[in-house]
């Protein structure tokens, strides 16, 4: 158990840039070179598809990165909760998509945010909301967009397709006085059970065959669908060969990536741009393990892509100039503060003296940059700037 | 997919009282009455157990709880994060234990703490952060209160109380002119592997009898062990028939509980404080599917008693009044703002008409707890505070 051994300052190799060694740790760490190119290179997808992009701000939650997501576009924007709504209204995003299943009770805020944008999009798939939609807009004296929710496949949320109810729930919604029937939305959230490129692409074309079909079949009643929604970073990294049919798309995760998209080859590794500093506070060689002062509480507790690697562990450590990969050592439990990390050698330890830092990459971004207040933003090893997210709802 | 059938106002059964219908989900909810409950049982635990109680805050971080916990007491707290040590410290908290193995670089904070309370207290277990403290204390001219951290079994941090070589980094602490020795700390956090009480018992004798002989040994060599500290919320709610040799405990869980350790049979059902507050949002009966907006990031990705319940979910529903429980109901699934609940038969998703509130009971409190900026405080069905707590580091 003793250090002695191992006393004295970190070794050269691990020596942090003045800048990141005044960090606190834990804290969060985002590569500014990695999102603008993340972020550029998703424009060209999008563009090269013939689609408009309306990027999900809810990986990262920050209005920094919102605006490179979107630099040269449009402008609009998707978001997962009403806080993410508020906080990018009030940094002048004018044109909104809250991409959940509308719950009845919040249509109060709702019509507050509408007030202050130019466009609030809603999603619904349920008659029991569209009849609460009808009675407040008519109660109220004023509309609201909707956008009607499908299933693609990844049954989570959405009416079904083929369901013949599904055209009739359209066509009430469509009729309804105080409704702006905006068109329909998908999500291939089962692009995250992909295995491999090839698998993600059998996936993007079945999210684009079922809107575009669903859309087709609206029309033939009568019903104009001026949007055709859909998106996941999976199925945006690996697209359908084409997206006829679609005129937008919502990725989102794209802008930090993490392990789990690097496990089902949505991209690199060098493509993860966000990561945790921790700091090495134990040693105990007889059990081949660092202890380090990232636990659930700054990883969370996401087993990422256990379908490729079931035993994959809570994160991967990296060097902390994020040169060197230690792909063998593996983060096998973590608690409230601790995490721990055990290595195929206990003289590996010697890498990472006690008092040491180190970097984890995420295996889920959109949770992992959740626990933190702020971004320490970095260009190479020098901190060049701190983002702060919104959090709760 | 339509709800036509399931239109209009929730069932009578699931009214909500009129103030818990004003918060807007997803929320955190705290019953009051449970919390007074479950701390006044451990004060008395430890009354007659004969040691000192010096909570753990960290699972819940809010003043208005840690008030509870040392009501009657000394007054003396642990904590995990220097974030809680500063906040405790600013509202009153005179003598803090920084329950966690000092990170080398932290020592401008930890003297900081130090000059602002009576009593600041600081673990290691590690030659290298011994010498560091060494130099620090020499250098500044000020002193450091220090308790060695043993392992009694649970293999996460401290010495091996058998190894000749941790006597020997005692005795090099107590020798070090800028250390005040305090004692000996351990944590059995292997009683949560536990599946009875009975389990737990041993683990409880374990956690006493190690750091008992630990201090022993050290007393025989000459070294004065003003404290011998142990603590997890199981083997304090199981404890042993008798402290003896112990000074004081470290429980924190207990002031909320939560399933984990209602499966491990630390506590039962109705000893659980801590609730999450959420909104139907889909029915899906095709699939016996319930949507909740409570995702990852309100419930926590934690999968609880595993061991003891390998597919137990991500928390149990209840109904909004607590008084409900539907033990058959599976949140299955979790995504970032989604939760999926799965019921035996789709004609139970009537009990909850999109729209309705439930209440989920978390695996994991701590974790659960720390997604919250606020927790609306319950008694009965009213809402009579929100204590807010400390997050991050």
């Amino acid at each position: 158990m003793s250090e002695a051994s191992q006393e004295g300052a970190p070794s050269k190799a691990h020596d942090v840039a003045p800048a990141l060694s005044e960090l606190k740790t834990p804290c969060a760490l985002v590569d500014a070179e990695i999102v603008e190119r993340n972020t550029s290179r998703m424009a060209e997808t999008a563009s090269r598809l013939g689609v408009a992009l309306r990027p999900h701000l809810k990986t990262h939650k920050c209005i920094e990165v919102g605006r490179l997501q979107v630099r040269g576009h449009f402008g609009g924007v998707t978001v997962s909760t009403l806080a993410e709504a508020r906080f990018f209204a009030d940094h002048g995003f004018r044109d909104i998509t809250w991409a959940f299943p509308l719950p009845p009770g919040q249509l109060d805020e709702v019509f507050g945010l509408a007030d202050r944008v130019d466009q609030f999009q809603v999603l619904l798939d349920h008659e029991v909301t569209r009849a609460r939609v009808e009675e407040e807009t008519a109660r109220r004296g004023r509309p609201l967009s909707v956008l009607l929710k499908v299933d693609c496949g990844y049954h989570r949320a959405g009416v079904d397709p083929r369901d013949p109810e599904s055209l009739a729930l359209a066509q009430r919604i469509v009729a309804t006085p105080g409704i702006d029937f905006r068109g329909v939305l998908t999500h291939a959230g089962h692009s995250y059970d992909a295995r491999t490129p090839d698998e993600i692409r059998i996936v993007s074309r079945q999210e684009r065959d079922e809107v575009v079909a669903f859309a087709r079949r609206l029309r033939q009643a009568g019903i104009e669908v001026p949007t055709v929604s859909l998106g996941s970073t999976p199925t945006l990294c690996v697209p359908a060969e084409h997206l006829e049919g679609v005129t937008e798309v919502r990725p989102g995760n794209y802008a930090f990536f993490d392990l789990f998209q690097v496990a089902v080859g949505a991209c690199r590794r060098e493509d993860v741009a966000f990561s945790v500093l921790a700091t090495v506070v134990g040693h105990y060689p007889e059990q081949r393990k660092l202890l380090i002062n990232a636990g659930a509480l700054a990883l969370s507790k996401d087993l990422g892509a256990s379908h490729v690697f079931p035993d994959g562990g809570f994160g991967r450590v990296v060097s902390v100039d994020g040169g060197t990969e230690y792909p063998d050592w593996k983060i096998t439990s973590l608690s409230q503060e601790h995490g721990q990390v055990i290595v195929p050698k206990a003289d590996a330890l010697s890498a990472f003296p006690v008092g040491s830092p180190l970097r984890i990459l995420p295996n889920h971004s959109c949770l992992t940059a959740a626990l933190f207040d702020v971004y320490h933003v970095v260009r190479g090893n020098e901190i060049i700037d701190a983002w702060r997210p919104i959090r709760c709802w």
